[in-house]
């Protein structure tokens, strides 16, 4: 019964995220990269009605067999999907119907998880969790990059603290020395394949920053005129730039002078202590080398993160700080490594010496992203809860922004 | 009083039409050209707002300055407007509030329509009801075009009865003879300012075909090799075929081997006698390339017009038709002219000699879509009831295909 | 023998123009709109091998088999042909090769023409010397283009005079009464199959300006803000400035707060008193909104041209001057009909009543492109001596502006 | 002198190299990732002049002040510079003045080069030298592919024996084992910058194979659906080579069912024992994938290269054989690792630890491609005679494929 729980957990945080979205919230598609958090809901169900339910339980009746089709996402092996581009036009069913698919799979899981289950029946449910724990961060990635679109600047959640009063504190260097390190997921608890298998790297002695880089400090770079020259940019990062006219973090809005930003508690001033967030990976490796340092790489942070707090399971979903918070003062060692922002790495999305992707559907998890995506580390303050470990990999092509994603300076020494 | 229960009539159908689509359905936007169904009950609201109460009525409170923006559409001299494509990313206000902004406006429209109104006012007034009525048949087309993209192809109004059964009659020619004749509006019953002045123009002599171009004529053009060779196409229309991989046209799909087509009552079968609907202008001067005669110009159909039976203004608006109906044998002169599909004609949409827009912002209306886009005549099935005249004009781009457009032959003698 | 020195004389225009140009010069191909100079002098050659020599001269034995394929354009029925935009991608055949290709035809033209010829003939000759004008006309054209974007302004022809030193005078207006004209070719001199049939069209009263707008007028229309106020333009073409960031005419361009112009013979300051040239549809029509005026139709052109002064047909083609010149101020009537520049009319490219395209691969020359498109009527100062008349058609696309374009006023009475 | 000798071999194999070339191939540009040959000729020639004699030659004169802008590449901290996507446009300077160009730094290098000069010359000397080899390179890589697009296929040397007849020999792999192996250049010799820091990397045992994948394999591949089915696809590999239709490697065309390959010497039949060439990454990992193996990390790649025959440094700079040959049966080890083709490796460009470049503009050289490429080894056989050395990385774009690359597997134990 531990399983069912964890599964209805998962399943009810879910629509706890969805219930304060409209009918009109959960239809829309702000870009081909985002989905409909409607689509969020209903596909997520169909990954255990697909792997779960049409598998292994022999008596099981779908709901609507239309559904299949409609809500697959990349798994080629799951048969034919729609078009990624048109969810958002896919206005039908609508989200009453999709909460009924919800509680149709519910409670077939529900039959199936109060009987004994084999270990594999185990490992796809946890799998489906973790995988519905992921499109919770998505919902929110994506409902955020909705609102911004809408001149009246919605919230997802107005009575939202966006973050905490608090003064900026200085940057201090962490150093760890090199040598052979083991990196990848250690124990027996849940992991994505791309974290295995656990292996012996080599790293040279570096320094990691004690804590993010603030919006005061992006606003230095941003006056040093960062956006305008191309000298510390890389090439890719630089066309990028200039062909969409950045000029600053996602959601940043210059207002009469000042510099605002929205959040899903909707618009308001920034807090400069507060970590610089929504950055492509060309603009945190542009201030990195502006700051005469580098970003770190997913094995230096890996090794880095052993020495800091792992974030507590079971804290409360709450969800009443979808904004990242300024540093502590009181905190010793490496500051803010979970929980609050995803933080590039200058490291490519590759697979582990000897990676070996699941066999069948669920296997097309993370395998196939393995070329032109970077990996990120930490978790962010959408994350859901018990959802982030040191091991695990994030990862994201270097010029996307909606996501949760910061800066961590590294050097040699 | 006759304004203010004309005024309601137009504005209660409009409701009504979008009363089967749910919320989901009425904030999805499918392709630039469209907007959604809840947009267009807004933006015709907007009309009345900004050129009749915020203009004459000076105690009139808006209910969210916010709309003056989010509405407008391309009246680029009452503002600044939100980006078209992005209709669709707007989830609020939603349909709640759009409603309430309905009856908010329309309160106060009874208040102002329930006094003497000038001439001018009266006259804005029909304008915005005819507007709205435009408007009405965009919702139509725009709520066929999102459904035709959702792969369970939903109906609009699932009763309906898509096509009367009725065998194919053969097409004759009607004989006008050339000479001078007047063209444009007559009377002194509302029109827009693109039918005026009335003028006269020199004809000569034609014949025009009796009722529409059938889908089993035009089954007859595919099998042909109608698509697959570019001899009797424009040349830009050949490219667009090409480019868009065009085989039929919109909302017809092959399934095993037979044509079906896609209506607002959902998919069913071609039935032959019925006129093909949904065609570009290049198809339709393709189609009469190929059967050796060619379209009419604008003041062809219009002279031949008015021999034709018009429209009864006080027809029903039903709306449990919106299929294009297979020509009556029992009919004598030219069938079809009215309220079946609109007719392409070879006619560029230009000024008249002599066209004044009206002054201000609502003479943004017609006269700066004069280039590039080619003129329709005689109403559709979508039509709404009484909105269909001789003279009126209506202009797509030769490419688009979402209207419901049809073929009429001419040729000279 | 008069149709060889016809002939003869055409083909060395050609030569004679390419002449200045480097092999380098004579490759490239600057957008998919223009051709290399080496695909005009191929190409020309091409028409006279494919439907003179391999259609009557049975002996004549063709030099590669290959240029069918390569030097054909759009001639569909001719057989396949190489995609228009990659025309700069065929180094080879080389200008040696194309000029011994020329040679070769002239040769076996030479030998036909010696001899008596069938009238059929004879008019394929002269379709095929008029299309080559046409040819020589694009020539200068796209190298002015393909210059402009050299940074370097490379000359066409350095020692050209490229306007006459001249003070602007004043404009004024002549007025045409209306009724029914006759327009269209008359006589049994060439013309293009648009140009056909003569027929009777009915003109209401207008007046022409008696001269071509100037730059200096265009110099204050940009100082009046016309180009950053949507308020005069056509929604299309306001779109396409915005796109293209359009601040000025095609070749103008602003050095040290000074307006300069790109020409054939380089890059020089703007005479204020020269006509403007190098104009879209789109800003012709805008700036005629805003001067409280209108484009004049084709027919009111031809009209009106008929007072002016036909441009002789013997002049030399000598093309020491191309670049409009300001009008005269001892010339009474219509000034700069003819040959200056190419003048936009409000009317889109049409067939006229019982249009006929030549039967077979030649049929192709005109009426496909019957849509989208629109006349301009003059002939400019690339126009080839002799290939000038007050029917002639030319057409293009609103939005282009590598043509030697001009604007002249009408208005109603 | 000795520099002296190396600067004039280097440069006189480039000129050799565009000998064969006429003026109109020299000018054409086939697409943004290519450039004209005649540009080749000059921004290497520019390199000297910019880095070496207008920054140490006092009284150099520049040719022409112009050519600075024109040929500048990607040098930002050098100028501003001409756009990328328009070098085929630069139809003047043509090859003459180039030629002029060339002579005229050559002649100011001698002058320089006849003198003894500081080691910061010599490197930067040696450095002009490599990068004009890359160039050299390129070159061959570009007429190839312009050479492509012509319907006519031209041979760049006819003469070329475009492959030797040879039997296809059995792949064997040859087993490697982990720990800890340095990798980097070693040495004195030149290198480029990202070569270096030479560092030590930890590798776990694998095995290579000890030859390139061949045609007649890349036949099989082709045969069992490689290129309809997405399984064994990277996601974004799989919507590359959907969207660009790929349905084989570049240059290969089936002519009457069979596979004919363009190579340098022109059309011609593929032989099945020759490597399979011009492979973007996608394809290779696609390959791997299918044949149960992997490509190998650059690591692993540069560990195996110790134990094969370096190529020899003297060879004569010929090119007559630029078309990889089959590997021969009577070498043993690891074959065709160098000269043959570059082959795709698993490892993402990055940064070396340590990793500085250059200061000022030359330091532009390499490290701002950091990211979204991938590394390439062993050069190929249009890589400049001595231009080829274990630590040497190349890199491109995963999705490009107009270079000479191929593929060798590796495997796990």
């Amino acid at each position: 019964m531990e399983l069912l729980d964890r599964y209805q957990a998962v399943r009810s945080l879910t629509e706890s995220l969805a219930s304060v979205l409209t009918a009109e919230d959960q239809v829309a598609q702000s870009m081909p990269d985002t989905s409909p958090a409607k689509w969020h809901r209903a596909h997520t169900t169909w990954f255990f009605e697909t792997f779960l339910l049409k598998a292994c339980a022999p008596d099981y009746l779908e709901l609507d067999p239309a559904f299949a089709f409609l809500f697959n996402s990349y798994y080629v092996a799951a048969g034919p999907r729609h078009t990624r581009a048109e969810r958002g036009m896919i206005t039908r069913p609508g989200i009453a119907e999709v909460g009924e698919y919800r509680r149709h799979v519910d409670q077939a899981m529900a039959e199936m998880l109060t009987q004994p289950v084999t270990a594999e029946v185990a490992e796809l449910v946890e799998l489906g969790c973790n995988h519905e724990q992921q499109h919770q961060e998505l919902l929110l990635m994506d409902i955020k990059h909705l609102f911004s679109l809408n001149p009246i600047a919605p919230a997802y959640a107005p009575g939202v603290v966006a973050t905490k009063e608090c003064e900026s504190t200085p940057m201090g260097w962490l150093r760890f020395d090199g040598g052979i390190v083991s990196v990848g997921h250690k124990g027996s608890e849940f992991c994505f394949d791309n974290e295995l298998p656990q292996h012996d790297v080599l790293l040279q002695t570096f320094e990691l920053a004690d804590r993010l880089i603030t919006c005061g400090e992006w606003i230095d770079f941003i006056e040093a005129g960062g956006y305008e020259n191309p000298t510390h940019w890389l090439s890719d990062g630089w066309h990028t730039a200039q062909k969409n006219s950045w000029e600053a973090p996602e959601y940043w809005r210059q207002v009469d002078g000042q510099w605002m930003i929205f959040t899903l508690a909707g618009l308001r001033d920034i807090n400069p202590a507060e970590p610089v967030s929504h950055l492509s990976y060309y603009e945190a490796d542009a201030y990195a080398a502006w700051a005469g340092a580098r970003l770190p790489t997913e094995f230096e942070w890996e090794h880095g993160a052993a020495t800091a707090d792992l974030p507590h399971a079971n804290d409360t979903p709450s969800f009443v700080h979808p904004q990242p918070a300024a540093a502590g003062s009181d905190e010793s060692g490496l500051r803010q490594m979970f929980g609050e922002l995803w933080q590039w790495t200058s490291s490519s999305y590759s697979p582990y010496p000897g990676f070996r992707a699941a066999p069948g559907a669920v296997g097309e998890y993370n395998g196939k992203f393995m070329v032109n995506t970077w990996v990120l580390r930490g978790g962010c303050v959408a994350t859901s809860p018990g959802h982030v470990r040191a091991s695990y990999r994030n990862f994201f092509y270097p010029s996307t922004r909606w996501h949760f994603s910061g800066l961590r300076l590294a050097r040699n020494i």
